[in-house]
C-alpha cells in the first residue's frame, strides 16, 4: 500500500560543482513534487528535477533570508498534504547546516525522512586545491569548527590548537583576525600554512595561500569574503601550488 | 592535440552504498582503461566502468595485502602507458586513505592526476543511524582521526577532549578500550553517548549505541569488529533509536 502522507529528502548537493552529486540524490530529486533550495546551491542541479515547483529557501549572514521556522512548517506542510519534498542543501545537510534541526522537526510531525550524505565542503573545497587535509606525515586527523558558537561566543581555540589536527573553519571569515590571533596565542606557530578559499570547486573559486602570520592580510588584500573556508595545518603546504600538482579542469 | 600520456582519476566511492558515488566518478569511470578498486569498495561501482580491466589492490589491516609501494608503481606505469586509471577508493580519497601518497607520487613523476572527492564515511555513516555530528544545540564542530598514528603512538585524547566538538575515529577498533580509557582519564563523562558502527550505509550495517561506559564490552558482546567507525559525543543521543526517525530503506 502506498503512504499517502509525503516524504522528505534532504539532500546534500555537495561544495558548488554540480557533478558531486550522488546518484542517490539525482534519484530522489527525480521524484520530487517540491524543491526547497539553499542559496548557495547551484541551480544546475534542478534539471534533475524537471517536475519539482521550485522555491529558493535561502539564508545568507547578514542578508535578507527565509527563516528557519518557516523552511522547516513549510516542509511539514508540504509533506502533510502528500508531496515528495527535495530539501536541497549545500555540502552535506549534516554538517553545519540545520539538517538535524530539520531533521528532528520532520520526526516530531511523523513525517518520514531521509537524508542523502553529500560531498562536503571541508573535504571538497581542499582537494581542489591539492590539499589532503588528514595527509599522515603532517597530521592525524582535521577537525571541522564554525568561526562562531551558538551562544555567540567562539570554539577553545586553544584545545584545537593542542590537537595538532588539520583545522578547517566554516562560517569564520567575519572573524578571521580574531581567529589567527587566538590560535597564535595559543602556541601555534606563525609560519603555519593556511589558506582561504572561496567559492571553491566552481568557476568562481578564488583562494589565497600563506602562513597564520599573513593569512589575515593576504584575505583583506585580495578582496575575499564570505562563502570561504579557512584551512589551517601542515597540509596546506601540499596545495597546487606546491607540491601535487593536481588539476581542476573538468574531466575532458 | 590529445595528451599522450594517461591519467589518473583518484576516485572516493564513498562510505559503502552504491548510490553514493558522484556523477563526477561515474564519468570518470567510464573513461577507464584500467580500474584498481581497494578492498572494502562495493563491486556494483565497477558496473559504471564496462570497458576497464579490474585490478584488486586491497589491503586491510593484519591480513594480507598489497603492498602500498606496488600500486603507486602500477598507476604510473600505467599511466606512461596512455592508460586511463580509475583509483577507486572506499570514502573520499583524501580522508585517511593514502591518497595525498598517491596523488603526490603522481605528480612527482610527472602524471595528471584529478581527485574526485566522495562522501567520506565520518559523515555519511552516523548519518544512517541518523547522528548529525554537528548539531550546533550540542557541539561546535567535529573532530576526525585515526587509532593509531604514523609512529605507532595515538593522538593527544586528553586535547581531543577538550576541544568538546563529536569524535570520529577511524581504524580504532582495536585500540577501543584503550581510547575510552584514555578519554574517560582527560575527563570526558562516563555518561558520554558513543556508537560504534560497522559497514555502514550497506546492507551489512550492524551497530551497538551507549556511552563511554558501556561501548567497549557492548562492543565485544555484539561482535563487532573493523571496518567499523568510533562515534563520540552527545549528538550520538540523536540517533534513531532516539529521536530522529530516518529511514534506512532505499529509495522506493
Amino acid at each position: 500500500m502506498k503512504a499517502v502522507r509525503g516524504k522528505v529528502y534532504l539532500i546534500g548537493a555537495g561544495p558548488g560543482d554540480p557533478e558531486l552529486l550522488t546518484l542517490k540524490a539525482v534519484r530522489a530529486l527525480a521524484l520530487a513534487d517540491v524543491a526547497l533550495v539553499d542559496e548557495l546551491v547551484d541551480r544546475r542541479v534542478l534539471e534533475f528535477a524537471p517536475q519539482a515547483r521550485v522555491v529558493a529557501v535561502g539564508k545568507r549572514g547578514g542578508c535578507k533570508s527565509t527563516p528557519q521556522a518557516f523552511i522547516e512548517r513549510l516542509m511539514v506542510r508540504l509533506a502533510l498534504r502528500g508531496k515528495i519534498v527535495a530539501r536541497i542543501k549545500g555540502g552535506d545537510p549534516f554538517v553545519f547546516g540545520r539538517g538535524a534541526e530539520e531533521a528532528l522537526t520532520l520526526a516530531r510531525a511523523g513525517i518520514s525522512c531521509e537524508v542523502i550524505p553529500g560531498v562536503t565542503a571541508g573535504f571538497g573545497v581542499p582537494a581542489a586545491l591539492g590539499i589532503p587535509v588528514t595527509h599522515r606525515d603532517f597530521t592525524h586527523g582535521v577537525t571541522f569548527v564554525t568561526g562562531h558558537t551558538q551562544d555567540g561566543g567562539g570554539p577553545d581555540w586553544a584545545a584545537l590548537a593542542r590537537t595538532g589536527t588539520t583545522l578547517v573553519v566554516y562560517m569564520g571569515m567575519r572573524r578571521l583576525a580574531e581567529i589567527v590571533t587566538a590560535l597564535r596565542a595559543a602556541g601555534m606557530a606563525a609560519e603555519t600554512p593556511a589558506a582561504v578559499i572561496q567559492h571553491g570547486t566552481t568557476q568562481q573559486q578564488r583562494h589565497v595561500i600563506g602562513t597564520l602570520a599573513t593569512l589575515a592580510d593576504a584575505t583583506r588584500d585580495a578582496g575575499l569574503g564570505s562563502p570561504a573556508l579557512i584551512v589551517i595545518g601542515r597540509v596546506v603546504g601540499l596545495a597546487r601550488v606546491g607540491q601535487i600538482g593536481l588539476e581542476r579542469r573538468q574531466i575532458a
